[in-house]
């Protein structure tokens, strides 16, 4: 993230316009996201929430790398608000220059396209294309390599303020493969922002981020220590290639005992702690099956605030395109 | 099918919720079904029928095993009722324990998705997920193994009732590769419900069903016994790979002469008895294509008859769910 | 294309019904959907251009060969005339005979679609799912083969004429593989029509078209002599793999240097020619990447003219639908 990436998100008036990163995204602005989030989140059963504010706009989707839930969750947000989406098989070997992408924007852009939804495998992707687009065009970031996954971070932190709001009073633990993991960067950024007590980063050494990716936050290599009296616990994927095969990665089983969230290991948590996890899950290695479908567990909640903080975000950035 | 599948059907109201299995679906409510559809048939050149009824609401096509006219009649029903359908790519290689269709589910669910259509290879999968689902989702089965394919057999019954709706004095032949067929099977269980006088399945014996799994049904080696003054014949759809390779299983051209629709077969049957065919159809093989596009073929005539159904079960659940 | 061809386009009141080639399509009709298309064309970053002229209607989208561009383009221009767009997974490899593409429309005409959109690797498709289907189906050419590709010759037609609209006094090179180029013979066809003055076909000798299927068009082999005082220069995208490997076909550079439009090549224009191109490009090698971006190319608003054409076109058959 270059200095003037944070910059790049807001329009003159100050506006937010494109959204890259949580980093450079004010505790107000964060604020307003998760309560207009709030707004469009109603009881199971009853009809989803919906308007008309995006109606008469275009979103492309454009997952340059496979996602089901994100794209679904940003798909069903976009057409809920009213918006025509484009859902494009962007195959990954069919661009092998930066010029190509380039080419497959400027064609959405002449097609009217208003906001283009990106995921993208490697760096940077999304902030090239918000600074090549025109003026009147909107970038999302839907994950970005390693690094950004913003709307993630808002959920995750959205999820987290509807367990407890007071931020400065509270211990995140976040369980897993911090190196690889955009999840933990993006509500690391989100939670810094609002001012979190304390954020500590569980991992074996091996999967273990470099410190100054994640200023203030403490880096943890056993489990015990991590979770003691957390308010939050927060479970990420490990991709499975990685077990076992990465130096001083143990294997599944080991894996599990040292660093799975179960009942067993929530122990050390506070006893109302809350159990998340990004998904998708691996059951029985980073997280135990019956404390996922359990009373703790928020995971479907999370889903559930993706799509609400997605409208929150896209009808945020129309009301911006309606009122220029 | 577990005794308890047909309960799991309704809710406790006694209303249709899911719809997996055309076993328990009483008459009254087939017959009910059947002429809701009739509603949604418009002459051809106009304008395809359409409601509000499932405005607000949407649909999940599953499709574990690809499909694509089930699908498209899916999602061409729910669209015309107003309904958001999202389309999922599931590989079936992303899933290999129950756990994660469950998680798949979970997320859908959590996405305010109303009514799941599941289309998968293996047995008993949408009622595992009937069971699984919070109260207020429905689940609709879209092809299952070798057992059963409900909306198909509701429009089999809707294009042999606009034939002919003297079930009691009606003798239905169904040909072909009984045995795997998921066709035969829903078709007889809405005919059996309907009283069908008489329900003939015929096939060479190494595509024989066993009796068990066709109560009431009568099994027929001989083609011009099984359509002997048939007002009514179906044939079925073989797969190319097991024709000359199974053990018992003449190749093409023998499988034709002895088991094919053709005119000549045909003339066993009634003179105004009709064709049919699930498709897609194997020309040549299970059927002679110009039979299949001359007046006695119905076979467009399910086509459109299943988007008609499949609008009539989908309204069907939205009423229900509205008045929940 | 066979004499009667022409004639399949137009329905007995004479209304254009299919969009096949653009052989047979006067000079009025043509202009008569430029101008229809102008008005769907709106400033960027206001709301693109909506009408609800084909609500109720519903557009399958066939690509029998793959396409992200014109299949995205069709789509929107669908859904933004208020269609319902079906896009079918159709698998060049599940029909290996001409009987099973007709299953697949016979299929869609029963599902109460009313316009196909075809693309097809191979000559003639479009016409014969046109000749087939019912008198209330319309379909549209999205790509046919090296034959015809009529929206874009329609698109690149609105595109020249916005420049320039004194046909008759204007010389329009095309340049790149034009043996094997739908867009360079439906942008033929559509000039022709119009009186073009002079058109020339640029390219290495064994790229030459033969001269009956460009009648009226000059043939040269020779880039300054084609680019002489030319007022439109459309460079044509070449297949990598017919470059260096093809009898007569130079290498990349070689390419570039003796038939790629750049800004020294562009020198021999005249000083206000613009450049076209059909996307997607090879950068450096038909055209020069900073050529492509800069104000002399309208390659962009060949994308936008794009949706806008198909509009004009859906629209045009939407109201002979309703008026018959």
């Amino acid at each position: 993230m270059q200095p003037d990436q944070t910059k790049l998100q807001f329009d003159k008036k100050g506006n937010l316009r494109h959204l890259l990163s949580l980093k450079g995204i004010g505790a107000e602005l964060l604020v307003q996201l998760l309560e207009d989030a709030e707004r469009y989140l109603t009881a199971p059963g009853t009809l989803a929430a919906r308007s008309q504010s995006l109606a008469g706009r275009t979103i492309g989707n454009l997952f340059f790398e496979p996602s089901t839930r994100t794209r679904a969750s940003f798909d069903l947000a976009g057409r809920r608000l009213g918006a025509d989406v484009l859902n494009l098989d962007v195959n990954t070997s069919s661009r092998k220059k930066g010029e190509s992408i380039l080419d497959t924007i400027y064609t959405l852009e002449a097609m009217h396209v208003d906001i283009m939804v990106v995921r993208d495998a490697s760096d940077g992707v999304s902030a090239y294309i918000a600074r090549n687009v025109n003026d009147h065009i909107s970038v999302l970031n839907a994950g970005e390599s390693d690094i950004s996954h913003p709307t993630q971070g808002l959920l995750d932190l959205m999820t987290i303020r509807q367990h407890n709001d007071d931020f400065k009073n509270m211990a995140v633990a976040i369980v897993g493969d911090i190196q690889h993991s955009r999840v933990a960067m993006s509500a690391s950024e989100a939670l810094q922002t609002m001012g979190i007590g304390e954020l500590r980063l569980v991992s074996p050494k091996a999967l273990a981020p470099s410190a100054d990716r994640f200023p203030g936050a403490r880096i943890v290599d056993n489990l015990a220590d991590g979770l003691k009296d957390a308010d939050v616990v927060m479970a990420l994927r490990i991709q499975r290639e990685r077990i076992g095969n990465l130096d001083g990665v143990p294997g599944i089983d080991e894996y599990f005992a040292n660093y799975g969230i179960s009942h067993e290991s929530l122990a050390y948590a506070k006893p109302d702690a809350i159990v998340m996890h990004p998904g998708p899950m691996n059951r029985g290695i980073e997280i135990e099956g019956t404390l996922a479908d359990g009373p703790r567990s928020v995971i479907t909640k999370q889903v559930t605030n993706g799509v609400a903080i997605r409208m929150a975000v896209l009808n945020h950035i129309g009301k911006m395109m309606n009122t220029r």
